[in-house]
């Protein structure tokens, strides 16, 4: 069974543009319905988290379902990707991403440009990106190595604890990042905070490609693919 | 393992009967039990998601589980099911719904026979009602395809993100749409805001059989039922 | 690989009362934790649904994990279970399910011997308790029947929708009911209640067992235990 | 497939890490953004659960997982596990969890040191930690002997169901209660309560795996590793 470049970059951005219109739509959607901040960040939980379960088994077999520049990175640091390709990835991750952006706010009735004026800053919330993105990278790179059934509920699970363990909440993904840039909303996040936050998103995909060299069985896997 | 006409058919009643007897049911309670609508439709949501998970997996085996008129559409273009079935399972489908509806309102207390008031209007509405058809149908066929095992959770997982996604809570569901306008509940519709909706279903059903045509394996395909 | 008797029973009453500690526990930290209703059938709900998946994985390979005089029935009407071990399980089940309570309230520093107050009367919630059970019985026969595997899943899943869709928060259970009359605190029933209780739920399983048997395959089934 | 001790131990100290970072830091989240007790442990629930699903997936293959010294200790009883590397476990289940806590509190500008005052006392909760470790340690040895591939997910529901069934919210974990006495926010236990936790736990290994012995089949197991 083969994809072509087109089908895989297809798949790119239009579960990069759904995974968004998620993100987005929800977080709208909690904070429209609930006076409780904590409410309306369990309604953004769960939403993301069972759409992301969703979006990789749709989309996983065509193009990987990575919606990630940063788990795009990290295939092609082990090889698993070409260079070009990856930057095609990459490209259409952005551009899918910023479409979702436009398809929550002409869901919500919202101007379709708008710009994010929450600030989200300090030492503590970059931290929380390279954690957040340490872990999310971490499971999918071992997941493949020795259980790669499991990816879509493992990267749903690990984003649903990140949304609520991490103090920035788990953007962990530079494309997502760029696009929430573009909504003031709930989960928006304004311009001067979304480097800081790429800046710890890089750390944490650098520590996890280490980890996962650093604990590569040393006799042939039960499962690699 | 072969079954009747009249089981298949007694299975989607049953199955959608089941199904809006959840929708409403759900709905009232958490608008019964909270002041804060978003934790109404937290409950909404748990309750939908996890019962549509074990209704597909009870009855799939026999009828295939649609329960919506968008999903028998898009396997009767497919060619996977009869033109005579199909027109079956669309009436049996509305049939099984009211009843559901009924169901809800005798386990309440509620006046059996009602009709919304809540008006569900806007271009907002019909596109969120678009792109939740477009998700749930392009997850249907696309995991038929590839991952035919994990429909029961996918699309459990894919109405748990669209209760919160979608600016119109993703009924994507013709029968559920007829059948909510007879309920002046949390969950209903006003008659005026229906034939909306259905069209942005038929709209979001449309693009999701062209997006899961144009995603087709070139080699043969590693699963196809 | 076989199991005693005694094994057997051990189970039907482990595990009965570690699901009534988690029904009365978790309904006891709700009503403790937040002023909002909704809030605290969302932990109910969410420690009973997980709980349960649990238990049965625990315990289904041992004495099939039916912790339910109405499982157990079914399963005997089935000619599974014979008359004398089905006797046997209905009686660990309640007085497991009467531990399990007192173990709820040793944890929660209650009183150990308490009587319910509060009424759940009307046709409404006697027709929720025949559609809670009709629901559970029937997932459990065909998923025995069809998905062997997903059984503790699907019993989780059920009965979180059914703790929201039906006006009785699914009991769905003789032996549940008659230990929930012991404990006066949110997950209770007055004992005026109980007895309509287990008709609504006698009728519920009739129901069930009748739909399981219209509903069988013409030809060998795809998985039967 | 083999993995060196230094790989088994890096998996458990940083298994456990995680664990405590999640633990502290999703009530921190919840504390921080809801009024309500009730929101803000359904947000520390679903982070824990959905997280230890992942963080077992990610680690189970290299070190089993445990990051708990009840686990070690249970499989040390059975003679799964060497005196030797037990020790080791333990020893760097307390310092990764210790660490955790710290990681938690970096990400969220909270001061790094911290010593809780929040008692947690009395009978109440001390039988429920010998309540909710009685039941993570025998689902674990459970599903190891009769569903092992179902691990991750039954040790995410179990923990899920013990936040809200047990009075002590389920700690259930010797590591796990040293380090939350080192943070002073909603997990946080007081120095003079974790003695007596840590008692309850052990009563609860105990018990868990006295009944799993007694649950021994009888001819070969169906599944044993």
């Amino acid at each position: 069974m083969e994809f072509s470049w087109a089908q895989k970059l297809g798949a790119e951005a239009v579960g990069t543009a759904l995974l968004l219109a998620i993100v987005i739509g929800s977080g709208v959607m909690g904070d429209r319905l609930s006076p409780d901040d904590g409410v309306a960040l369990l309604g953004n939980t769960l939403s993301t988290g069972a759409g992301l379960v969703v979006l990789i088994m749709m989309f996983g077999v065509i193009s990987g379902a990575h919606f990630n520049p940063a788990v795009t990175a990290a295939f092609w640091a082990k090889g698993d990707i070409s260079t070009r390709l990856a930057l095609a990835y990459v490209v259409v991750q952005i551009v899918g991403a910023l479409i979702g952006v436009w398809i929550a706010h002409l869901m919500f009735d919202l101007p379709i440009m708008q710009v994010s004026i929450k600030g989200r800053d300090g030492i503590g919330q970059i931290s929380g990106e390279a954690v957040a993105t340490f872990a999310l990278v971490l499971t999918i790179l071992q997941l493949v190595r020795h259980r790669p059934d499991a990816v879509p509920y493992a990267v749903g699970l690990i984003i649903t604890a990140g949304y609520w363990f991490t103090s920035s909440t788990s953007f962990a993904n530079p494309a997502v990042t760029i696009a929430r840039v573009w909504s003031d909303t709930f989960a928006g996040i304004a311009p001067g905070s979304a480097p800081f936050f790429i800046l710890g998103q890089g750390l944490g995909t650098a520590a996890a490609f280490l980890m996962h060299t650093a604990l590569a069985p040393k006799g042939p896997p039960i499962v690699d693919q």
